[in-house]
């Protein structure tokens, strides 16, 4: 029996268990330390007592044979994408239907799942820096050709995204056949106007090319001006998949639920030429490799959507931005160059003294306590700067940043 | 943008959608008929009240800042893969380490997502007939051929099971790379003796084989003789994935978990010849493409192996198999030749007088309101059968029954 080869093209390690190893061995040579994490992007605050509600409901409602819920339809309960097409979508303005929305048990799965219906030949477009999934996901698929000296993959086109061009990259000098996009963009914290989208759907459509748009964080935009899904933009229909998650806004990184946006007008291309739809490409892969998402948490995604849910999830959101402002403040202050954070959970910064990501890492880890993510383990471009996540209690961030002031890291 | 051609080469559909097609015609043709659905394997009675509590107490977890969980292990929490690797395997005196275990959502997911780690040009045997995940997801991943007139892919090797040979096919007269095995099988009910589970080790430590063994029905084995995982077998851990459900034991069908075990002994040969651990390339999937089981659920899983869980679950799994021996019992009682059954919630028939298996479906759906499933639909040896499930209330078993015995379908 014959392995997968690709996988022996991936580089060493994810990004994040290297970081675990170096916290856990400061620790274990510091007991004492109090760390503070502000490395992965994972929320630390309780869930909506609107959706703790639903839960319960939901639980008793498998306590009970009249209200059992067995297998549910795999695409998710209409409950739910109806409410997900309704104000996520439709209510910006954005024709998207309820049958064109997949719930699943998180976003990672589906931008990792959905290479299962790509064809193999594929051009991949990637920023740099850029969410690790996507980059892996491709090599293990075959699409990243080899892993060159310098750590990066042969096989995809780059779009490089820096302080030089405001984290807003090129479009590509070539045609690219998929395209990763993710705004507010993890890792940097950068949006995308109305006016870089609509290039974007341009581009795509000249080439042919499928956007995977990755929204993930938009519920953390506060710019009224900036887009909250591809689908404002028009066209976008014709060249987009739109991938969203619960994680972020109402907490459910541990309790799992995303889903993704599938327009049946978005077509791809066979052998023989023809158009084939996505949505039933992606409805096959769904039913036959996927039984639909636990029906207690989708009637906890459900509650997102009431008034109090939506009001809870908005505090929480709230919550987490006034964290953010305080680290770019404090960061500021201390002459320390920052971006992001105004939309998006995550401060970028830009390593003081030409620190290494990784120098910066651990001189902030040793003198300081705190935990962050290098930059470049999101890519090359990603080198000499540095993430902070906004995801903490206020305590903490408030002492991170005391401590920080005190050491004088700038 | 291409997409992955393979998946044209799909057959029209899933078998469950065109009965639930044909069951929603006659339903809408005959509003006042009391239809009972025998046919899809899904349960039907509450979860267990230990299983209940676990689940309200882990949403409370979820409403707290101290106890609330983020992103857990991709791999499953410890507290339930060591239940897992005690009560499943090293209880049966099993060699299965905690580690080897990896939590999902479901079963389905797993048979379906082991294809990401394997090779392309596996030779890949199923049985016929045969749980129709196995052979599409291997469509889908370009292992399928071509399909043929006869409604067969010629990629696959097939393993017949009928009457003739006790629903235990012969081993492959080819080497095979790949290897699906379902005990206690789905859809014919049959179990795999100690000898038999031997014979298909040593075969594929011969031929360098894998095997997927799916035992998502064990709960339901009543004679002690059956192995209820393969590694009772010697040497299976060497060769053998074993694939778990909460589903048909715990009613999780749609509360959603399952797990596989990946033992670290188990290699796949690489392009260079070399060998691979399984267990490493399926962990870095799990960590890629997969963000952990819900936290609310994998409390709900711990549960069923509380003392007061195993015993209500024991229940549960009593009372349906009370319901094969009354459906088997009547059916017999008509003439009707039956199998499985015994160690299975499915009863596999030969339908009378020589009826197609649709055409069985279709006269039981006319004159008794009853909804079962055509063998043809699991495979080309599954035609001239039919699959009743024991998943019901009481009362509708009793009352399916009572109609057939009055309509006499012998």
């Amino acid at each position: 029996m014959r392995i997968n080869d690709n996988y022996l093209k991936l580089k060493a390690g994810y990004l994040f268990p290297e970081i675990a190893r170096r916290v856990n061995a400061f620790g274990d040579a510091n007991p004492d330390a109090n760390i503070i994490k502000l490395g992965i992007g994972d929320v630390t605050e309780p869930l909506p007592d609107a959706i703790i509600q639903a839960m319960h409901k939901a639980v008793d409602d498998q306590s009970n044979r009249d209200t059992f819920k067995g297998y549910g339809p795999e695409q998710g309960y209409d409950f739910l994408r109806e409410k997900i097409a309704e104000n996520d979508f439709q209510a910006r303005g954005c024709q998207v239907d309820a049958d064109e929305i997949f719930v699943s048990d998180g976003s990672k799965c589906d931008t990792a799942n959905v290479l299962d219906i790509l064809g193999p030949g594929n051009k991949i477009a990637v920023t740099d820096p850029v969410y690790p999934v996507y980059v892996d996901t491709n090599v293990m698929a075959g699409n990243g050709g080899s892993a060159e000296d310098k750590d990066e993959y042969s096989g995809f086109v780059y779009l490089r995204a820096t302080a030089e061009n405001n984290f807003t990259p090129d479009l590509p000098s070539e045609p690219v056949d998929v395209i990763y996009l993710c705004y507010p963009n993890n890792p940097t914290g950068a949006v995308a106007t109305k006016e870089t989208l609509t290039k974007w759907v341009q581009f795509a459509k000249e080439n042919g090319s499928l956007i995977l748009f990755d929204a993930a964080y938009e519920a953390f935009i506060t710019d009224p001006a900036i887009p909250h899904s591809i689908y404002e933009i028009d066209g976008a229909r014709d060249v987009a998949m739109e991938f969203r998650s619960f994680s972020k806004n109402a907490g459910f990184t541990g309790t799992r639920c995303g889903f993704v946006v599938v327009p049946k007008s978005l077509t791809g291309k066979a052998a023989d030429g023809s158009r084939v739809e996505l949505h039933k490409l992606w409805n096959r892969r769904h039913c036959t490799k996927f039984n639909g998402a636990s029906y207690i948490i989708q009637r906890g995604a459900e509650a997102a959507y009431s008034p109090e849910g939506k009001q809870q999830i908005r505090s929480l959101v709230d919550f987490y931005m006034t964290n953010a402002k305080i680290i770019s403040e404090a960061l500021t202050e201390q002459g320390i160059q920052v971006f992001g954070g105004t939309n998006a959970p995550y401060i970028w910064l830009k390593t003081p003294s030409g620190m290494s990501s990784w120098d910066f890492f651990d001189h902030l880890l040793n003198t300081c306590h705190v935990v962050g993510t290098p930059g470049s383990g999101f890519g090359l471009s990603g080198e000499g700067y540095f993430r902070l996540s906004a995801f903490n209690s206020r305590e903490n961030v408030e002492e991170a940043m005391n401590r920080m002031r005190e050491k004088a890291m700038a």
